[in-house]
């Protein structure tokens, strides 16, 4: 997730703003858009193949869904943003891929950005960035590039139970971000369990060789995620407040329980963040702690054989006259003495719970 | 408390909004409703059987309180929601049990979730969620299972004595909830005695194996005492500024009282929070102090013996000529000698205040 | 102060709510009531015996304060409380000690808790809980026990000089407030020589075995001091605003006064928390600092014995064949190197600043 | 940057204020001017060599855009501030270039400061003081010397394509300021980049003896970059909430868009700022495992070799009597003995993990 | 800087409020008060020799500013207050010297308090109270002893250069104010340079015994210089609000610019608390490397003679038959073999980068 993130910017330095330029990596990716169009009674689902086969959704009275994937089409993007009026600036943040989570109330629509996290197939956690686009009976949704977690939400649109068909474009919009927060638990979770892995490793010592950074790219995986999820609280809060028809009172309970999402996911975070932090200093006392053994064992080892050693060295020595060296059992009292020492040692060493 | 909190969500992946779909650990818990039914003068207490029991108590003058155990029986409590017109989110939210705390204003009933803390009985916090509906004459309130802090509330409105049975609805979810909230004491008095005898268990060296991963744990603990606690000031302070005719005047002053609690449970928290954030350094600075009483018995033995061992070496030289060799008193010479030198040394490391 | 604080709170577990329970050690404190009524002329001070004869001084002219001591005599304050009409939980918070400071804006009266600090016996930190009362023409005040920091207060009413008797009952609520916050630059000037001690005698190398509980300690105690000390500021606030005839508008002044010292207190208290939390840091440089030291005594020694030892073995070996043996002054030969690689150790060390 | 940055202000000591006195370093800095006017239709662009041919842009109805290098020409710009009516301390801010970005609301002109972020030649960072006046048709830019980040509006304007030329003043000092902000990305990215940098030498153990010192100047250099963006976000609110016909309804959309991307950058910053912050426990780590293993070495010399040297040691002895000595196979013996306790030592080590 | 500052406060224990008592040393500082009066034509200079020579000033047309020295002298502060109206609070405060800066807004004057910082004799940071009176046409102001920062600006007025002497009183207050914190800057560059002098001392290793203590004191410095400036902040804030003719409109932009300078001083002093907190780290990672060094000596010196030793040993034992020992090049066979040995350590330890 966003090592790269920054550089993606630069494309655009000099460029007069309004520039729909996409900032991501420019790949061939297919341009793909599917279209939903649906009232209580019927659901038209259908893949488009132009982008000027969107532009007569625009005044049905029914709802609308038109998503579209594909950012580096930057020309087809700039058509239908033309044909629904959208703000160049609304634009040129469509294609832009770092922004962080806003929304831009306009006079006929509103303009929301929003990161659908996910895993990669390497388990790290990519960021896509999904714009929406909420007007008088449809919503368009940008993403960078095909597949997503809205499914269940296609499912349930064209099953038509329950209130997914009822409902009103802003209701759409809803139950669009409710999967994508929903989805940002199992991130997180992910998350928790990581922290919990390290903490095991760490205490139980069998830390890699790469602990230290690991841990480190971990603060800065959170800090990421929760950069791309906490600006989502006050986007949801400016859609409560919102005072216009685009937004219907009624559905505005339905964007409280995302909030209230939200504040769990957040909470969630920063508990994450600071268990986290405090892993290094676990780490460190575990590392000291293995010294002290280290230490330990040279320290007894040391104390017990040097002394010994100086003794043998003592009747080791050249002198004339060394009356010990002719006592007649002068070895074995000797062998006496040093297992003596050699007891006492280990008494001492034993007494200060060294051993 | 909560390892597995955050999983129980992925059960709702993809799930429209308004499903009611409980989040708990599937048992077979079984229903336990249990009904009381008072004014100043008499009180009706009773099991109920079957969940339309509960239907007769809404339009009732007096007061009614019906406490629903056993949130995995769904239907039921999808029953009472629509027969007590609770909209779909909050008949979610109930059986939702990883909510934090919150209120929400509907427009004849207030929702209120709380976070009931109790000591499991292998001494573990356990934060059962309990959600309350203050209505016109009632109050519902759902629990996960059987086994709650309400007895002594129980004893209370059974005898009648005091303002129990004189006071609306309103009082009637004020005793509970200062119920739960009086038990928040008792959960952090546990915790801050924790600490204390980590403080102590460190200080006086005796310490676990375990030690560094059971800070790490009762970090996580009192964050998680503190994301159940926290917010619930905010529920009080808005069920003080409540404007409509279930919460009356001369009650605030009591749901001030359990404000005033809970920011002395909350000052204790963070109290703890900072304690424990320092323990670890305490911890560290243990272990420094242990290596240095390591290294120094090393230095003493090594810096003793090791000169005087050098001495013996010499003494132990094959050379043709090595006069002292032939002194007559040659070896108790040398005894001298290196007593002296050992001595020396003795005193050179009390001078140190290494002995 | 305070270890035992929050269990104090058990005793009312499961209580009703206005139950007014003593909450602190039962023990058989005598109860020890004065009052002090007066105006500009004239001033009564009396020792009364029972609750009931304070009864008379609630209609008075003239300014009343009456001074309660013991609260363990509940029935008698409850007395006094039904009198003056104070509100149930009011009396149940004057014998529950271990509120924060806080104040209660009643119709005809202001309920104001505040935290008395002073040193016991030991040098301890106590915090006796003082509970005031202000009505129209009279001051309520209430203690755990006998003795407080009012003798000043008492002297300059019995001598009525200067505005202390020619004010109303809010300038002598303030006076008494004034001492007590008075009181607190005696105590946070006690905690800020404690935090230099510790760093002279950890600067110093005299820092005893249990220098870091001793931190520790002293962090809980900074704690638990700012914690009976900040709230009051929100407390003298809101007498500020306070719109009512209770508080007379030129008396606000002085409060404003109390609110000054109030903030300077707290400054210092929050430089005082930042300052102990590196005195552990600083701890720990020296612990490693030392380790430093035992390190290069044992390296040096070791450094330049080991060789010298080494090459004496290698001439008390025992070959047919070792022609240095049989040089004329291998003997003295072989001390001059060694003398040499000595002073080539010595040099080495010297000049990496280890000796 | 920035080491001298508060000297700078000395050299204002006890001068009035609104004195026009340059901070920076006198230099001989050439007064560069250039001057750009244009309406949609036209644009005349062309470096003055006076000041006073600046002066006849003031009412035209065109925009102008004039660009003063070379702030160490004290007498130039005031002559230019009073034809301009611009107030003594305005004149004093922009030569005084220790401002911080702000904002200054005059009757018929804004005033606002800026930090422009570049690469020096050595790749310290350069933040040059830019400050700009807008006023009815003209935009003021004073900058310390020549070279900016403006060559691609200059190119825009003279082309005239897009919006460029078709707007007004208020527009023209939007796309100077957008493109010093759209430089503030290549900035934090490269700070991102060396944080990384330096996590992966710590991480590898190939760091410099530096760096300590040079994480300290990181975290000296990322508080800076702070200082010098984060009020910018407050410049551009209050641009935006600006009420006066120099500001249009139109352009504020456009100043939105800067507002977006200054969080974006604020939020990179605080990241890193926290990245940062661990590295030193990062590489405190490291030091303590590489200390580890020398231990582990020391440890394990000295453990296998001491006990065999004392018993070299004892059959060194000169006993009149050792038997063992005289055993036919002794040495051999000995020599397995010897063995065995080596291999017993090894396998001591490699079960501990130390080899 | 303030260690003896708190004591002060304890010699108004028990007084009444009002007590106009001098907190500072007692000494025999002698009253020293100067007057100038001007308008924009004349200006008057003088030494007063009694305070009752002030008491003319305060109804003339012209400016006034009154500078009193010492205030030990507290019975003509008193004289001058009654003739003045200030409240006896506010004289209280004037001589109660450890005030933070504040303002009071009296009906008929502003009272301000300033602390003007400057080094004494020995580099030691000097915060001496400075109270400012504002009333119609005269500036009193009071400080502790003779000797300030205001010398140019008794320049400027008796000069009557620029706007100094054709402005108002209001005006008076800015220049003296702005003098002061012009001065701020001089103080916190010293800082910096000390913090920057730490980072090189510990980065180059030659720091002094005393290093961790300092950094401690230079620690509480910053804070203490931080709660001196900080509170200015809102001074300034509150008396651009003010409205009374005592401030004039045209004034306020003056004190906008002190607004200004004091964001940067502050800004500036949170970078240097920031910067000095990680110090502590440095120093420690500094030490441990230094460990390191030490450890690989000793273990590069044991590890290789040890062995050596240990074989010498061998070659020391007194067996009747040890067959090397006759072997006809033995001994030189032997020394190739150490050698060997010795190289392959070297080699070794080369490799593991300790040489
Ligand atoms: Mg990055
Ligand atoms: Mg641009
Ligand atoms: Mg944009
Ligand atoms: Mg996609
Ligand atoms: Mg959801
Ligand atoms: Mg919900
Ligand atoms: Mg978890
Ligand atoms: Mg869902
Ligand atoms: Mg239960
Ligand atoms: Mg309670
Ligand atoms: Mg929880
Ligand atoms: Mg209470
Ligand atoms: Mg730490
Ligand atoms: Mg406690
Ligand atoms: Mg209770
Ligand atoms: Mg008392
Ligand atoms: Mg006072
Ligand atoms: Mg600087
Ligand atoms: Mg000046
Ligand atoms: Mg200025
Ligand atoms: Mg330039
Ligand atoms: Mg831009
Ligand atoms: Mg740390
Ligand atoms: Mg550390
Ligand atoms: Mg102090
Ligand atoms: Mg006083
Ligand atoms: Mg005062
Ligand atoms: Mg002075
Ligand atoms: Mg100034
Ligand atoms: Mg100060
Ligand atoms: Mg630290």
């Amino acid at each position: 997730m966003g090592k790269n993130r920054i550089k993606k910017h630069n494309k655009k330095l000099g460029k007069p703003p309004g520039s729909v330029i996409y900032t991501g990596n420019k790949s061939s990716k297919k341009l793909f858009i599917e279209a939903f169009d649906y009232n209580v009674e019927r659901c038209n689902e259908k893949e488009l193949t132009t982008i000027e086969e969107a532009f007569n959704f625009k005044g049905s009275d029914s709802v609308t869904w038109i998503n579209i994937n594909g950012l580096n089409h930057v020309e087809e993007i700039e058509k239908l943003g033309n044909h629904f009026n959208l703000h160049p600036l609304v634009l040129e943040d469509i294609v832009s891929i770092s922004q962080r989570p806003k929304i831009d109330e306009h006079e006929d629509y509103l303009f929301v950005v929003v990161k659908m996290l996910y895993h990669a197939n390497d388990e790290s956690i990519v960021a896509e960035q999904v714009s929406f686009v909420l007007g008088k009976g449809y919503v368009l949704s940008f993403q960078e590039s095909e597949g997503d977690v809205f499914d269940a939400v296609r499912e349930r649109i064209r099953q038509g139970k329950g209130r997914a068909r009822s409902m009103q474009a802003d209701y759409l919009l809803y139950i669009l971000m409710d999967a994508i927060v929903d989805h940002y638990f199992t991130i997180i979770e992910t998350l928790g369990e990581k922290i919990e892995d390290y903490e095991d490793a760490i205490f139980s010592g069998h830390v890699g060789k790469t602990i230290n950074k690991d841990i480190q790219d971990l603060k800065r995986e959170i800090l990421r995620v929760r950069r791309a999820i906490f600006p989502l609280r006050e986007v949801i809060n400016r859609i409560e407040k919102h005072e216009s028809p685009l937004i219907l009172k009624k559905t505005k309970t339905f964007y409280r329980d995302i909030y209230d999402h939200l504040i769990q996911v957040s909470e969630n975070i920063d508990i994450y963040r600071e268990m986290i932090w405090s892993l290094m200093d676990m780490y460190m006392t575990t590392i000291s702690n293995k010294m002290n053994e280290v230490m330990k064992v040279l320290t007894i080892m040391a104390s017990i054989f040097i002394p010994l050693t100086f003794i043998a060295g003592i009747y080791g020595m050249n002198f004339d006259y060394i009356p010990e060296l002719h006592y007649k059992n002068g070895y074995y009292i000797l062998w006496c003495v040093m297992i003596a020492m050699f007891l006492g040692m280990l008494y001492y060493f034993k007494r200060k719970k060294w051993l």
